[in-house]
This record gives structure tokens, sequence and C-alpha cells, in this order.
């Protein structure tokens, strides 16, 4: 059965992780899971609590490349009639700075209480939602 | 920590389900959560329990556009020291019918007693291993 897109929301934005979706110009897909905080139809996530390695991830190369990005929440158990999932495509920017730096770092560390100890201080990537999709067994 | 690679096949292989990546010529790449059984250095899925609607299926004409595919299986907790996730790079192509068909339906039969009351049906997506990776944090 299709979600509804205000339950789409929802599930997606009460979700304290996803699995983050890039693609690069190699055509190669790339997953990480990462944190992330959603406000209207934005999502941003911190690049990692580590900031020395960031500027390699591969993660901001394929979306200086190719803006196109998915997030997926998924909820499995046993009875397969149970089984859901919330799919959001969006169209990403890496942010390393400035104001919109500020607010997406400002929405995680209110939203991540491990975030208050120690901020993310990488790039921050940015991305508004195209379409907010899922599917609900039952 | 980077994770050995017969760790990363064992958490994998052991995993009732993963988060499988494809993306084609419209570079968008598409998410889905799969059940899966994995044999060596190969990854099968079966594309659905409602064969009716699989030969539209976005994976299925992605993966005849691009065979490279992802999975990945993570874990989450509050805790932050203990999240890790393993991820596979893999070429994939769908198989419709045959030995190969027929081998990767019985992996997945055998490895799931809701497909036994009702065995896939529809194509079937082999995918061969170029790479498992995978990240702990402790």
């Amino acid at each position: 059965m299709q979600m509804e897109e205000q339950e789409c929301r929802s599930r997606f934005s009460a979700a304290p992780r996803g699995v983050l979706a890039t693609c690069g110009v190699d055509r190669r897909p790339h997953l990480v899971p990462v944190t992330f905080a959603v406000a209207g139809d934005v999502v941003v996530t911190a690049v990692d609590h580590k900031p020395k390695t960031t500027t390699r991830l591969r993660r901001l190369r394929n979306i200086a490349e190719n803006p196109s990005v998915a997030f997926l929440l998924d909820h499995y158990e046993q009875d397969w009639e149970h089984l859901w999932w919330v799919r959001v495509d969006a169209a990403a920017t890496v942010v390393e700075d400035g104001p919109r730096w500020e607010e997406a770092v400002g929405w995680l560390v209110e939203r991540y209480p491990q975030y208050r100890a120690q901020p993310p201080a990488g790039p921050v990537i940015r991305a508004e939602v195209t379409r907010w999709s899922g599917w609900s067994a039952s």
C-alpha cells in the first residue's frame, strides 16, 4: 500500500537515522547511514564527528558531481505484514560554512543530545526534497 | 575503525534484510529494502512477492542500464560508540529464469520461512560482490 505523504514525513522525521545514497559520475551508488534533521522540505545531515577525514569523503564528491540523492528509512520484522519503508528523493548541496551551515548544525544539535558535547564541525549536506514516498505492507 | 572483510561477510550474511541502491542513466539513486541470501561472493534478492507488478520496477530498469549496485546493513543505537555498518559493492544482473534463477530462489526459500508458503515468482537480482567494507565505532 502506498503511504500518504504526510505519513511519510512524519515517520521519516521521527527516525534517529536513515540511509543516504549518492551517485557520482562513476555511476557507482554509494551508501552510508546518517543522522539527520528535517525542516519542511529540507533534510540536513552532518558529515562526521571526525572533521579531519571529511573533505575526502565519497558522499561529498558524489554530491558535487551529481546533486541527486535519496534517503531510506525502513522497518523490518519477521512478520512481513508489518514491513514498511519511506523514501526521500532530494537535490543536495554541500555547505561548508555561512548561515545555512549554522542553521543545519543548530537543527542537528537540537535533535541529538550526542551532538551537544561535540557539535558537527565538518561540511553539512543540505538536501531539498523533491518527493516523499512510502509503502506499507498492511 | 575499518572492519575486516571476514567480519563484514559474517555480519551481512546474518542479517535478515539490507538496503539495495541502484542508479540508472538518469543518475538518480534508488533505494529499497530487500531480503537476500549470500553464497560466497554472490548476493541474490528476489524482486517481490507480488509478481504482477515486478516488470516495471525501477531497480530492474536501473540494473539493466547500470550494473553497479550497493547494499548496506547498519546498526544504530543511542550510544554512538556502538554504531557499525557493512557495505557491499557489487555488479548485478537481472535473472528471469533458468538454472541461476532456480538456484537463487532455492537459497531464498531455504533462508526465509516466509518464502516457503509463497516462493518468489518474479525476476531475481544476482549481484557479484566486488568489495566488502565496513566500519565500527569501537
